[in-house]
C-alpha cells in the first residue's frame, strides 16, 4: 500500500476497487467491504457517504491541488504556462496509485452511472480551473479554452498512464501531453 | 422557425423547449408538448423515443457531420487541420437555431441528469472524432488530444455564441476560438 493510503481510509478503497473489480460494482455491499478491510461497516461511514463516494473522495482534494496550483503561479504566467503548473502541481497525488487508478478505471468503464459521475467530475475541475483563471484577469474566453484545454490534456495524459506499463510518473506524462498538444495546435506535423 | 424544422418534428421539439423552460422539465407532459405543437401524442412518439430525448434527437447528426468532416479533409493535412475542418463542417446545423439552443442550454443548465446527459454526448463526440482520426493513420495521443482539444474549442465556442448578442455565426466564433487556442498553447499573451 502506498503513502496515500496510510490508514483506515485507504485500506477501505483499496478493499472497495478490489471488490468492484471481482463481483461487479452493484454487487458489492458496504459489509463485504469493510469485512475485506477488516474494519466495521460504522468506519466505513466515517470516512465515505456510501460506496460510490469511495471511487470520488479523492476530488475535493484534486479541485484544491489544480486551483491551488493556479493561485500559486507568479502573476506574469501566460495562462497555458498557469495551467501546465496547476497540472504539475498533482504530482505526489496519483504516485504510487497507479495500481488503485487502474483498478478504479475499469470500475468506472463498465458502469455508466458512475462514468457519468467522472465526467461530472471532470467539468467541475475544468470550471474550477477557469474560474481561478479569471480571477487572475483573464479574459473569459482565454480563462475557459485553457482549462478545457488542460483538462484535455489531463485526461489523456491519465488514461495513457493508467493503461501504460512503462515506469513514466503521470507527470512524465503530463508534460509530453502538454508538448504534443502545443504541436498540434502550432499545425507542425505531430510525433507519429 | 428555421429551415433546419419545417415539420412535426420541428414544432415538436420548439414546443417542448418552451415548455420546459416555462414549467421546467419534469413538470412538462408528452401531451403537453403535443397540444402545444398542435400535433398528437402518437406523432411525438413517432419523432421522439420520450422528452429527453427532444433534447438531444440532434446528437446522431451532428456526430456523422463531424466524423464526416474528418473523414473528407485532404490526406496532407495536420491533425489540428482536420478537426478545424471538423468543427465548421457543422455549418447549417445549428444557424437560425440559436433562440431554440439558448433556450435548450437553460434547461440543461437547470437539471443535473441533463447535464450528465449532455456530458455523456459531448465524451461520446470526442471519441468518435479520436477514432475517425487514428483512421487516417494518426497515433493515438495525437488522436486524443486533437479531439479533446476539438471539443473543448466546441463546447467553449458553443457558450458563448448561445450566450452572445452579437450577429457572429457559430462558426466564427469557433473560428476565433481555434485560433485563440493556438495563440494560448504558443505562450503568446493571448487577446484579453
Amino acid at each position: 500500500m502506498g503513502r496515500w493510503a496510510p490508514g483506515a481510509q485507504g485500506r477501505l478503497a483499496s478493499a472497495a476497487v478490489e471488490l468492484y473489480g471481482e463481483h461487479g460494482f452493484e454487487n458489492t455491499t458496504v459489509a463485504a467491504i469493510a469485512e475485506r478491510a477488516g474494519l466495521t461497516e460504522r468506519t466505513f461511514f466515517r470516512h465515505f457517504a456510501d460506496k460510490r463516494e469511495v471511487l470520488f473522495s479523492g476530488s475535493a482534494e484534486l479541485q484544491s491541488r489544480l486551483v491551488g496550483g493556479v493561485e500559486a503561479a507568479p502573476a506574469d504566467r501566460a495562462p497555458m504556462e498557469v495551467i501546465a503548473a496547476a497540472l504539475l502541481a498533482v504530482d505526489g497525488f496519483f504516485e504510487d496509485r497507479r495500481d488503485h487508478a487502474r483498478r478504479r478505471q475499469a470500475v468506472i468503464d463498465a458502469n455508466a452511472e458512475l462514468q457519468e459521475r467522472e465526467l461530472r467530475k471532470m467539468a467541475s475541475l475544468a470550471a474550477a480551473l477557469a474560474a481561478a483563471l479569471r480571477q487572475r484577469g483573464v479574459g473569459e474566453l482565454a480563462s475557459n479554452l485553457a482549462a478545457e484545454a488542460g483538462m484535455a490534456v489531463f485526461r489523456v495524459a491519465f488514461e495513457a498512464w493508467v493503461k501504460g506499463t512503462d515506469d513514466r510518473t503521470l507527470t512524465d506524462v503530463i508534460r509530453a501531453a502538454m508538448v504534443e498538444l502545443r504541436h498540434l495546435t502550432s499545425g507542425e506535423a505531430p510525433a507519429r
